[in-house]
């Protein structure tokens, strides 16, 4: 019953399945083999690594005692056979072999399997642009790529960066670079906005503002033309549509393809982005054959659709998985809904399901809110906003997205992943507006805005509530489209009164009963309070008085405002 | 069809479903009435009032936005009908009409309905006990009690306090009474520890640590006798069955019991706890009445069977439910599986679902694991350990509960949410296996600990693990039965060889192989290392090896020992 295994990638899921393995089949012979000779190391840590929060690169190489995860340690202590520098060259699955190269030496071998696990991750996507093979351009795919960029910064070899690509390796990169080091950086995105495949555009504004403020220059809509710099000096400039931005580092982040050309050569089925396929049980279509990690396409449990989902996360809980399925056992994979985290300096960022856009794509026909409430208690010491979208289908109800930002990292993730976990199952959105998640006031409102954001959906889905969004809001205001009815007290709406003159009334919600009569009737209105609650109201009241018909409820309202754009505030405000 | 609805109790279900009637059907009439003059406030926050963490009272009675919600504020802004002071003395059903009495000057009315609400809360109820009504004796279920608390301790009168009750409420108290005030606390629970019917035994010994460690005295199973003192000086001693502990103040919280006296006197159907019984609907057995809050029975959602559950946001979530329902509308309310988290000092805890005691009362089979890990990625600069336990069914792998503990609040609270929300469905242990929550470096491990609780779990009901819980290991340990393979490196081993000599054997994972024969096959062994899983490889090596077939590998290690019994370690350590 003994097998052999042979596994190729041992980054992340390679090692994870390989353990998993000998752990409950220890008799099996398994073979883990990387073209690296630095392997299993934590790939998302670089940044940390870059910016300083990780000291010594072994951290990111070591196990959680400290232990350094080389070959010796796969090969002594888990019981692995482990080949580094070597490459997979070509599948013979007829006869079941494995054609390798040592990378060293250059002898090729064929090593048999009885089941093969394909964990070759993913390539990072170089655009063909001029410059690009300037030193001092580099991608940050593994741990040689971060050594290097870091040589450089702490040598202070690099007063300028430029960062291409507004994703979440981006962010991080940019933020490792400007925080620790001072290193004045300048990050370019091609769509419109940051985070294009993770968040709508209303969330990733106040993204963007947020490391405005943190010093980075951020530049949005703009296409890198060139690199500029010669082989002798490296690079010296990044040249957009717009721009040119002097620097001496460039990195690039603009996505990464699956790393499938072994598996494809040897005709195993692949997707529409070129991973590779797999069943629950991640096979892929030759059953003595698995793969996982960011080679593979997976179902989105709400879209339906199949597509790549390059998380760390993911490859090791897929490696599990596998390594089960292989020793005799029997586990599924079922697939993703996409949940992410993110910290941006000091503001945490969460996600998960489709964004609106990639619902519309999917054929939904979505609806949001965005609800802006404490993260504990209203009244408890260090409450902090949080901000939530919420996304449902107008049809069915079924809830399709969320996406989260806060200064409390883990709260911000805490609300994001209580509702991903059931995004996979069709969760109707009335089973969120009732969810049982913790309370007590230093975690948490009686009402936590979760729930709250749900309710706000359901108002909006009923008719109770006609929103307007903050991005809407914006270009309506700044267009003279409609004039703000603010209910805040004077006190707190004077400042915009001043600043917005005619275009902003303010009437405290407790006296609008009693002055309706000031309520402008033949113009288009948008209600504003502090976060939408109380404009909310409002606005039911302005219908049922039959005052004004097109009254829209700013979501978030004050609070989602400044998030947003904190210039539209009166200053010192 | 514009009805009138009267809402009996106005703290948090009472207001939350009469705002909700009028926002969605604004011709209904509300009448909002309550026995008490203050209302509409957060008890939750009593504790954080009388610690000083919230200055004024006038808080836990604002909105967000500051607006005190008195009287005036629900019938002016709300449009209710608010009548304090006022008790419901009978209800008759026959020709739907309440019978009311004025408490300021005892006149009484009855008041027609067409729809009423029973938000009659609770009772805190009060033992038996001899000195039980002396001056200084206090439950604290109301803000006329934290007033004259805080107003007692803020004036020094109290140097010396007795909270009897060691559920979230007295544990809640006691630090807030020690925090601020330095106030000498001593807890006394009749139990053999804290929070029981929250947590496991194993998971309830660290709070009880904690506690000590902040300066709180804490008294497990130990029965109050009688409160000394007189009705001049008040409280001057708490007797129980072991001490007398002299204090001049007495905080009772042993418990609460349902509000249903109103509802059983009309007939209305209630359960084996006294709480009123009611559908998915939120209707009695009565379908013009409503009920819910802290004086209904709702189904735990894991084991089926009815109880209350006297939660703020229960309460506040059932409101809005009744106020659609009443409003035309139809939401469901379909159970608890009991949430809870709880802030003690530096530590947060946060549960869901059974306890394995309740568990096995509810005629599941339940196995459980304890995993310890670090909450961010090991590497990650601000991680901080976090202790998880996993119930499941032994024959349905469906989970039951968890537990979990921490200092990072609400990533504490993230994990147990995210598992909450799927408990009332059946989850099986698989789904938390390959459960995708976010991930990035400052928010979790790439495996995230909830995942590898479950995998952990899942590995004892595959039979890979033998599991022992650190409150048998300190049994076995301390009663001599077995010794200890303690498979870390010599350097974090030494101290503890050291500490207990021939009882605690060393042998670095790494050179387990090759040193086999060191291993005592006649007696049980104790399988440590720093969190779990090295002793849990250790385990299957030795199986596979036949070399001693009595291994029980000690569940989260040193981590959870030192967690658990601090003095447990060697000195320095």
């Amino acid at each position: 019953m003994a097998k052999r295994v042979v596994i190729v990638g041992a980054v992340a899921l390679g090692p994870k399945a390989a353990c998993r393995i000998k752990r409950i089949a220890p008799s099996f012979d398994v073979v883990l083999l990387d073209k690296d000779d630095l392997i299993s190391y934590g790939g998302c840590g670089i940044p940390y690594y870059i910016g300083g929060d990780v000291d010594n690169i072994e951290a990111l190489r070591s196990t959680s005692a400290h232990v350094l995860r080389d070959s010796n340690y796969f090969q002594n202590v888990k019981g692995l056979e482990v080949r580094t520098r070597t490459e997979a060259i070509a599948i013979d699955r007829r006869n079941k072999k494995l054609k390798i190269r040592n990378l060293v030496d250059g002898r090729e071998e064929q090593l048999d399997y009885d089941k093969l696990v394909l964990a070759t991750g993913a390539t990072p996507v170089v655009p063909p642009l001029p410059g690009i093979d300037l030193p001092g351009v580099s991608v940050i795919s593994n741990l040689h790529h971060a050594k290097t960029i870091k040589d450089m910064v702490s040598k202070g070899q690099v007063e300028r960066a430029v960062v291409i690509g507004g994703g979440a390796i981006g962010i991080e990169m940019a933020e490792a670079l400007t925080d620790l080091w001072g290193v004045e950086t300048t990050l370019i995105e091609m769509m419109d906005q940051l985070l294009p495949t993770a968040l709508g555009k209303d969330m990733a504004l106040p993204v963007k503002k947020h490391m405005e403020k943190n010093g980075i220059r951020v530049l949005l809509g703009e296409r890198v033309n060139r690199i500029l710099g010669d082989s002798v000096n490296g690079v010296q400039a990044v040249e957009t549509s717009n721009s040119k931005i002097p620097c001496e580092l460039v990195i690039l982040s603009v996505g990464i393809r699956p790393g499938s050309t072994l598996a494809s050569e040897a005709g195993l089925a692949t997707g529409m982005y070129n991973g590779i396929l797999v069943d629950k049980c991640l096979r892929t279509s030759d059953p003595d054959i698995y793969a996982g990690g960011d080679c593979v396409e997976i179902p989105h449990l709400v879209s339906g659709h199949n597509l790549p989902m390059p998380l760390g996360s993911l490859a090791n809980r897929q490696g599990r998985v596998i390594g089960t399925n292989i020793a005799g056992g029997c586990e599924h994979f079922k697939g993703t809904v996409g949940t992410f985290c993110l910290k941006i300096f000091e503001l945490g960022i969460a996600r998960a399901g489709l964004t609106v856009k990639q619902a519309s794509e999917a054929g939904f026909d979505p609806v949001h809110t965005v609800v802006v409430q404490a993260d504990r208690a209203h009244f408890y010491p260090d409450m902090q906003l949080m901000y939530i979208k919420l996304i449902a289908d107008r049809k069915t109800k079924k809830v399709l997205g969320i996406e989260a930002a806060g200064s409390h990292l883990d709260a911000v993730k805490s609300r994001v992943d209580a509702v991903a976990v059931l995004l996979g199952q069709g969760v109707g959105l009335e089973e969120i507006t009732t969810m049982e998640v913790g309370y007590a006031p230093p975690f948490a409102s009686a009402m936590d805005i979760i729930n709250n954001a749900a309710n706000s959906l359901d108002n909006i889905m009923e008719g109770y509530q006609v929103p307007i969004d903050v991005i809407d809001f914006l270009k309506e205001f700044k267009g003279n489209n409609g004039i703000v009815l603010d209910v805040r007290s004077p006190v707190q709406a004077g400042p915009f009164v001043e600043k917005y003159g005619r275009q902003w009334l303010n009437i405290d919600e407790g006296e609008l009963k009693s002055r309706l009569a000031e309520i402008p009737q033949d113009k288009p209105l948008l209600l504003v309070c502090g976060s939408g609650p109380r404009s909310y109201e409002a606005q039911l009241l302005l219908r049922s008085q039959g005052i004004n018909n097109d009254t829209k409820n700013v979501q978030g309202g004050i609070g989602m405002i400044m998030f947003s754009d904190p210039e539209f505030a009166p200053k010192d405000y």
